[in-house]
């Protein structure tokens, strides 16, 4: 099988064991034999700094090579979502599109922990004091205890289930939306992503981290503004997909005092455009789609992707380990 | 027995239910009569903004009223640590003292695992990020997986108990000191406060947990920075007291390379004065002593109050019920 992969790839491949495997029938290709890909993985390096809406020269480069390669087959891609434009494209073509979906579902989780806490233990409180150099005593009522906090879990892949671990080790009471709407377990209530605009109304805090799909595209949309309540403001964690928000509606709603604190760390335009009003917002925290990055995905993905291949590859590599 | 409270707490005990139950021997008293008192309930709001170097007026009147009453047996606190000087006196003197250690510490656990994530996924980058309204893409190896690193939890009360459940959660590796140095459970290496400083040598962070007493004070210290190593800089969480951190060696090691990040809730002088060099670390982040503060904390101390009443009673109170 020609592989067409990056140079970081090939050398990460290559010391994986790739090529000195029994029966090995990889052949890997650069960007100057592209056009002969049957195969081809994309790796996080490819992407680099490219965002959904401005691709960076090597990664237009890469991913029109997979266009003009006439005999792909198969592409697996380091990324959880399969939402993007060329993705749809390859499959459309009839080529095989796999995913590493889970493979840093527990570091998007820890970063959703790490931006309701910055909010629910008042660390963005304390931050600004410092910045102010000011000491000034917090009031036990002007902090809620997190085993008195209602949280709605939007999405029910791995993240959402490591998310709803974490959170119910903390004492937050959960909820849950998922596509099919069946209980999750015992005592965690759940329902389809219809049920948002009520399940909404009677959360402290709602944690997006579904897949992007005709069924989550824009759930918090402007319509959703009419069920929350200012008695009970929502607060939001979005780690999955910009688009799920309509980012003008969560805005109103922040400034109609019905939504509070919202770290969101994805966005329809990525990078959010230097003079986007939510850069402003000082009860929102933003951070640049790094939710899932850190240092043990690189061969969280290779070694997903060598599963991947030893799975299409079973038959021969049965047959070749008889011969021997 | 004649009970000194404060006005807010003779509320909380009389909707608890205090007075009614059967047996009551409880006479409430306030400020005009606390040199009768027989024991005291020091709540938080006694306490308010006063720190343990700079008392407010109404705190230095109910700690005067204490060291005035002749008749007085027992004091029950809302803190944790009895090392306080008035608590200190009081038990010099030979009345009993009761604290409600344990009562939030999962609030203070909650706390400290948001000051570590904060930084551990590279929040406060973000944070930064968002001020200057840049988006920069950070690098998968610019961010350590929490299942790589290891921890140091130096205390294990409630508070650190249940941290080490959070960072177990987390996936990340822990070992722990405390005062005897027996094994916490299989797979958690232990020691005594003794080998901190050639344990915090193999660490990425260190917890602080641990009450305040003589084999805590000033763990890092000085001489600790020489066991410390410019390749695996250590990060620190301190939220238990100021003094087992010598701030000046902290600001050392971390001038040097040694320290990179630190979460401080706690500090030897409180308030920080406003020109204390620590503020200006923008590596640190700083809060006021509100690691514990959550909106379920009164009802728990009232709760652990009124238990102690109880097992204090309980002959008196059988006697009583057998009476009727």
């Amino acid at each position: 099988m020609r592989l067409l992969c990056s140079d970081e790839a090939r050398k990460e491949l290559i010391s994986a064991g790739l090529l000195d495997r029994p029966g090995n029938t990889v052949l890997l290709l650069g960007m100057a034999e592209a056009s002969a890909a049957q195969a081809a993985l994309v790796t996080r390096d490819v992407f680099g700094a490219s965002t959904d809406s401005r691709l960076e020269p090597h990664t237009a480069e890469f991913f029109d090579a997979l266009a003009h390669a006439p005999a792909l087959q198969w592409v697996h891609t380091y990324a959880s979502g399969l939402d993007r434009p060329i993705y749809r494209a390859l499959q459309s073509r009839g080529v095989t599109v796999t995913n590493s979906a889970g493979s840093n579902a527990a570091t998007v989780a820890q970063t959703a922990l790490g931006g309701f806490l910055y909010f629910a233990r008042a660390l963005h409180v304390a931050r600004a004091q410092q910045d102010a150099r000011t000491w000034r005593s917090l009031k036990h009522k002007d902090i809620r205890a997190l085993d008195r906090l209602d949280a709605l879990i939007v999405g029910w892949g791995e993240i959402g289930k490591t998310l709803g671990r974490y959170l119910d080790a903390l004492g937050v009471h959960c909820r849950v939306l998922r596509q099919h709407g069946e209980q999750v377990s015992e005592g965690w209530p759940t329902a389809t992503y219809a049920a948002f605009d009520t399940w909404v109304a009677d959360a402290d805090w709602v944690f997006f981290v579904c897949p992007l799909s005709e069924s989550t595209r824009r759930l918090f949309h402007q319509g959703t503004i009419a069920h929350l309540k200012a008695e009970r403001p929502l607060n939001v964690v979005n780690v999955s997909r910009g688009a799920v928000i309509d980012n003008a509606a969560l805005q109103t709603a922040h400034d109609a005092g019905l939504v509070r604190h919202a770290y969101l760390d994805v966005f329809e335009t990525e990078p959010l455009a230097t003079d986007d009003p939510l850069w402003k917002v000082d009860d929102f925290l933003l951070s640049p789609h790094m939710a899932g990055t850190a240092d043990g995905n690189r061969a969280a993905v290779i070694q997903r992707f060598l599963k991947q291949l030893a799975e299409r590859n079973s038959a021969p590599d049965r047959t070749h380990r008889a011969d021997t």
